[in-house]
């Protein structure tokens, strides 16, 4: 990838690795940046979505903004949604996340994930993206198609993957069926002829074993192109919802850009590498100009460049309104006031964010209520503790908010 | 099974285990006895075979006559054909036993193979014999069944089978598609109901699956009944054909009778047990008369008593013939007097077995003449060298022998 760094920049940001690769060859099976830069038609890149109906995240939107990068440079992005294995679940009934979904379900799913990265993937050029459900292929495989999937790897190779390795040196159990999964995501690339497949770090495996299978069946082996695992904005584990330190896709401007002119320095350069196209050299040497910088051009890519001023302004009032000068200085209210069972009409109002609990009832009626950047749209809602809020921020419209303590 | 001794002697007799056996039980689940007294219909006895062209032999054999004892005791033998991995053999070809095979050749081996059995399945009785192929079921399995299939075991359970188990501890590759054979063995229990699996005491990981899958589907779990591996006529191996110590069913009366009636001390109580109905305190306590008994008794099963009494006067004749008194005393005609490549009729001829070349070819023609039994009707059949004729019978009609040397 030397001889053209400027045209090919968009291919290595916030690329972990890209598989096979060898810089110095021509040859574009074994060169991605070859074959780029000789096919006559557009690549093919996958990249796989289990429709199990989370909220998403900046974390997920990483591959998805490579995948863009495809489409700008003409390529095809082909999104597959897992809809196989969502509608049989785990057949050993353990694991939560492969729990049954309905096709109906399924579908709702995925269509609440892709509208989520309506502000990240071009979906309107024609040809430039393809979504495709895995039930379209996986379900005419019959006993005699999987034993030959089966007999394409051995008991040593799959349990030399991380993970299998580990669960079975530690004697927890390890379902048969688990073996599958692997096949069949590299199935997937064989069905919709990948030439390029996207995915995580820990998806290396995966991705190897759809190469194998492409091979197998006569065809030429896709690329393996691996993004790295974002950060959450603790700056130290991997970002999550359930460890509170993420930033939704779906979330308003103001709660984006609050979240994210606190990114600390330590992620900060990776989430201006990851999450925006800004030249590197660009980003100001003061960190809280970079913070701001950074917040910024987030919410521009989802609530657009205005709302992305008026978060910023507001973020701004709340500062200078507040009672210390710390950027993350939010009002603290104590539940201990409060005697649960709790209507939260009753909550805004006791914490001073409604002058009277009709105000309480109506601001939520009108959907001008969060907590912790959910919309909240059920008049009534009752909260049975005060640990079912603890540390979560209450919201009036835009400029109102209080921390709840206990 | 000590309340009903006399009428269940049947079931013990040279069973190695029943499982599972609890013979205090009165519960028929788990106490066969008790199922066979208890049952108010016909019980459903499983036995698979692989229709993979062998000749069988008397080891084949003695899986078919327990299936013979319950037919009597008024129950239903229900024998598989494992055409479904016989027609799409190994995925990863690596395996000769498992090459794959047409629905045609399936069907003839599958026919010749019973056809074999004719002397000891009783074929006529109404209700007594079902012949399933278990591609009737398995090619109707898909991804989501299988997948259900594969999610009852764990990879530990199944690398814990012997076999597995080593070729794991040696590095020896284990292809996934192999963990699927058990469960498709276990998955025709499902498909047929079966009570009761036949198999040998190779065979009991494999029956033990079939019980899980079918508590797995909401059915009774079978019983598992293993009868032991036969030992070869040399007393010492397995009983089979690469190690030419094997009787097989196909064998005309002598032959039968001339290698039976030499059955080693070592083996003839198991061959009693297993291969007669005969009572064991009737054994001779003469060697001979044992030996003779036995063979008499064996072959009068596969060509009528009549056959088997004129096979044993014929034996008789030969060694009184021979220069010999020793019953294993066939003359001896040495190669080496033979240029090759050498005629059949021939060698029939300079062996001193016909009187001249062309009562040699009549004899052929006539199939009077067999090769180690093995009916020869090719009448210009030619051997390149005496290595492929070492050591082999040549037979004209039912007296006249020699044994080819080199």
């Amino acid at each position: 990838m030397t001889n053209q760094p400027e045209t090919l920049n968009w291919l290595d940001r916030g690329t972990s690795e890209i598989f096979p690769n060898q810089p110095q060859s021509k040859n574009p099976e074994e060169n991605l940046t070859q074959l780029l830069a000789k096919s006559d038609r557009p690549l093919r890149i996958k990249l796989g979505i289990d429709p199990t109906g989370s909220e998403i995240h900046l974390g997920h939107s990483i591959p998805f903004r490579k995948l863009r990068a495809f489409q700008d440079a003409g390529h095809t992005a082909v999104v597959i949604i897992g809809d196989f294995t969502a509608q049989i679940g785990d057949p050993t009934g353990k694991s939560e996340v492969r729990k049954q979904l309905t096709p109906q379900q399924v579908k709702s799913n995925a269509e609440d994930y892709l509208n989520q990265l309506r502000p990240i993937l071009d979906f309107d050029t024609p040809g430039r993206l393809e979504i495709r459900y895995n039930s379209e292929w996986l379900s005419q495989l019959n006993l005699s198609d999987i034993l030959q999937l089966l007999g394409t790897m051995t008991v040593g190779q799959m349990l030399a993957k991380e993970g299998f390795a580990q669960r079975y040196e530690q004697e927890n159990p390890i379902y048969l069926h688990e073996f599958l999964y692997p096949l069949m995501q590299g199935y997937d690339s064989v069905a919709i002829d990948a030439d390029v497949e996207l995915g995580g770090t820990d998806q290396k495996f995966n991705i190897a074993v759809g190469r194998d299978l492409q091979r197998f069946f006569g065809k030429k082996p896709q690329f393996g192109l691996l993004l790295p695992l974002l950060l959450g904005t603790d700056g130290v584990q991997k970002m999550s919802k359930s460890l509170n330190n993420y930033v939704g896709l779906r979330e308003d401007a103001l709660s984006m850009y609050s979240k994210l002119e606190k990114t600390p320095d330590a992620v900060i350069k990776d989430y201006f590498e990851l999450l925006t196209n800004l030249p590197l050299d660009q980003i100001p040497s003061n960190p809280r100009d970079a913070q701001k910088l950074l917040a910024l051009e987030v919410v521009s890519q989802f609530h657009g460049v205005e709302a992305a001023k008026s978060a910023q302004k507001a973020a701004q009032d709340l500062v200078q309104g507040g009672s210390t000068a710390s950027a993350d200085a939010v009002p603290e209210f104590s539940l201990s006031e409060i005697e649960f069972p709790a209507k939260l009409f009753y909550i805004l109002n006791a914490s001073g964010l409604c002058s009277s609990s009709g105000e309480g009832r109506r601001q939520i009626q009108g959907g001008a209520v969060r907590l912790d950047g959910d919309r909240i749209t059920e008049v009534d809602l009752t909260f049975e503790s005060p640990e079912d809020l603890k540390d979560k921020v209450l919201q009036v419209g835009k400029k109102k908010f209080v921390r709840l303590v206990l």
